[in-house]
């Protein structure tokens, strides 16, 4: 049987050779954004999975746009206005499959930072969307090329992590959060804002979400994989309700609904008296191995090297003279440290450059 | 932001509005495959449940195909050759989804029996395949029509569910299963065996899985839903390797891979030493359901509606004279009882005639 011709386009994607580099005890992974197994509050779950027995409801069927009181909870948690709507995704990677096909028609243009989270460069391949790209500053996306962009090839969404960025780190100043608003509102551009680093700022402080500058023409993605647990999958998509529904109406397709003892299980640690302590535990703890790496890899690389400073997340991006970097990576990783190498962080590898740790 | 011209296709599915009814409780469902809440095994998933504490690997990302220890144990429970792999899916809903966005382009043909299972229509119907359908006989889909449809429009795949259909409750027939799998073999047609009633046999002796006589050319979609508990959101799906592989690929980008707690609390249940017992315990109270709704229908019904007994699942098919079936579900709702009227289980609604309780 013939795979369809939107896979054929796919090319195998990195992420699973990562994730089985990570799995060896015997490497230090610098590559995947995994979580430090030891930080998941697994004693903040454990009471409501001791819990779980007494809840015969979430072994039943559930309705498809979540748990109902994770969903009352999330209203509040993330400040919804009436006018939007939440749903419970099986981790945020299926809230970005549903937007990509809900919303987009193979040729209808969608616009990524470069370099991008390879998740969503695979999404948005399966529904054959044709990608734009706009570079990186250390500010943010090139506002002007953006502008253009936005002004020539009139795209449906713009798909962006302005919180520590997967793979460069960076994240977006105030200015540039409320310009890059301005040109959704005004060239009627769907802001897709995924901000599953938010929370692990670990210096400065925390700016506005840039769709708080454009809630009617923005999509949220949250993730609690890095401050809860991933295993679980469970996430969360808002926006304005007609923007929501849509959503659902795949995602009652693509899974019926997901899994409910989960989304009872998110509930409970997010009501956990400590589970603030908690999130300010893992926010010390990647500060100090940030620093710890930030500091090596200033002191040992060559002047030829760059390496900027991040204030939070899990990502630090190392520009490197022009060089194989996948044969870099194949290298490092035969010394027992994986990093991704920077190109397969573009939709068109030859604009890249650079490789990232 | 408009919708994806595949989206606006779809009707607006009713499984949610059954879903909706199901969830009154002053209406007595017999419509949507809803287990009852009494029946799922929560003290046998008890000590698992409890047991997630002591294993935070099940609370990081984890693989795609799914839990390794879960994959091992369902390579023996569902007696898979070296030559077949099984996948993990958030539910059997996600296999399906899987497999129709890996192998269907747009327009290629899918038979279907008619009518169909309604979250089987949805799938096909996003990924713009033209259904084709053959009619049901009480030994199951029309044999002469079946190979006229696989020669003539040379369909890529053929969807049925042999065990206890839904929404008609057929099981089919050994004769049937060979002579299918005999046209799926000689017209090169891949066959998706959706199998989520098969182990609720209340009368008669199991018949092989069609499958088993075309393993080179069928998937097999297993759910737990019924025998478990669907809140889980955990399936399998296993063929040949290389029909799997893609469905990983796909699996990927739409969800990384499902719930780990959820996975090793399935392999948990399937292990446990009660749990045969358990399945007995459903069938045996599912049956005496079965003989009460079937007796009353029959005594009740006039001569003119036709019911015909089934020998498990969780549905039975009312043939009635002609009427407008829809304003008959309506009004028996008003009465307090939920079925679901036959038009909406057929892609062609016109060609349907019956109402199915």
């Amino acid at each position: 049987m013939e795979v369809a011709k939107s896979l054929q386009q796919i090319p195998s994607s990195y992420i699973r050779e990562i994730l089985a580099a990570a799995c060896d005890k015997n490497v230090i992974s610098l590559a995947g954004g995994l979580p430090d197994e030891k930080t998941f509050p697994i004693d903040l779950m454990k009471p409501t999975l001791e819990s779980l027995c007494e809840m015969p409801e979430v072994f039943q069927y559930g309705s498809t746009a979540g748990y109902g009181p994770l969903l009352d909870y999330l209203k509040g948690y993330l400040l919804l206005p009436d006018s939007h709507s939440v749903m419970v995704t099986t981790g945020s990677q299926q809230g970005l499959d549903l937007i990509a096909r809900a919303y987009v028609n193979p040729g209808d243009t969608v616009v990524m930072e470069a370099p991008s989270y390879l998740g969503a460069m695979q999404v948005f391949g399966l529904v054959q969307a044709n990608i734009a790209t706009v570079p990186q500053t250390e500010f943010g996306p090139d506002l002007d090329k953006l502008e253009t962009c936005f002004s020539e090839q009139s795209p449906k969404m713009f798909y962006a992590v302005p919180d520590f960025h997967n793979p460069t780190g960076v994240c977006w100043s105030l200015a540039t959060r409320k310009k890059v608003a301005e040109l959704c509102i005004k060239y009627d551009v769907a802001l897709i804002e995924d901000a599953p680093y938010r929370e692990l700022r670990f210096s400065g402080e925390a700016v506005q979400l840039v769709s708080d500058f454009c809630p009617q023409h923005s999509i949220v993605l949250r993730s609690f994989s890095k401050i809860g647990s991933p295993g679980l999958r469970v996430a969360a998509v808002s926006g304005k309700t007609p923007y929501i529904e849509p959503l659902i109406k795949i995602k009652q397709g693509a899974d019926l609904h997901s899994s409910v003892p989960m989304q009872a299980l998110l509930l409970g640690l997010l009501k956990h008296n400590d589970f603030g302590q908690h999130i300010e535990a893992i926010r010390t703890l990647y500060k100090s191995r940030y620093e710890k790496l930030f500091t090596e890899l200033k002191s040992q690389l060559p002047d030829t090297c760059i390496v900027k400073p991040v204030d939070g997340g899990m990502f630090v991006w190392v520009e490197l003279p022009e060089c194989d970097t996948f044969a870099l990576a194949k290298s490092l990783l035969a010394n027992g440290v994986a990093v991704v190498p920077s190109p397969v962080f573009y939709p068109d590898p030859e604009s890249a450059g650079a490789a990232c740790g």
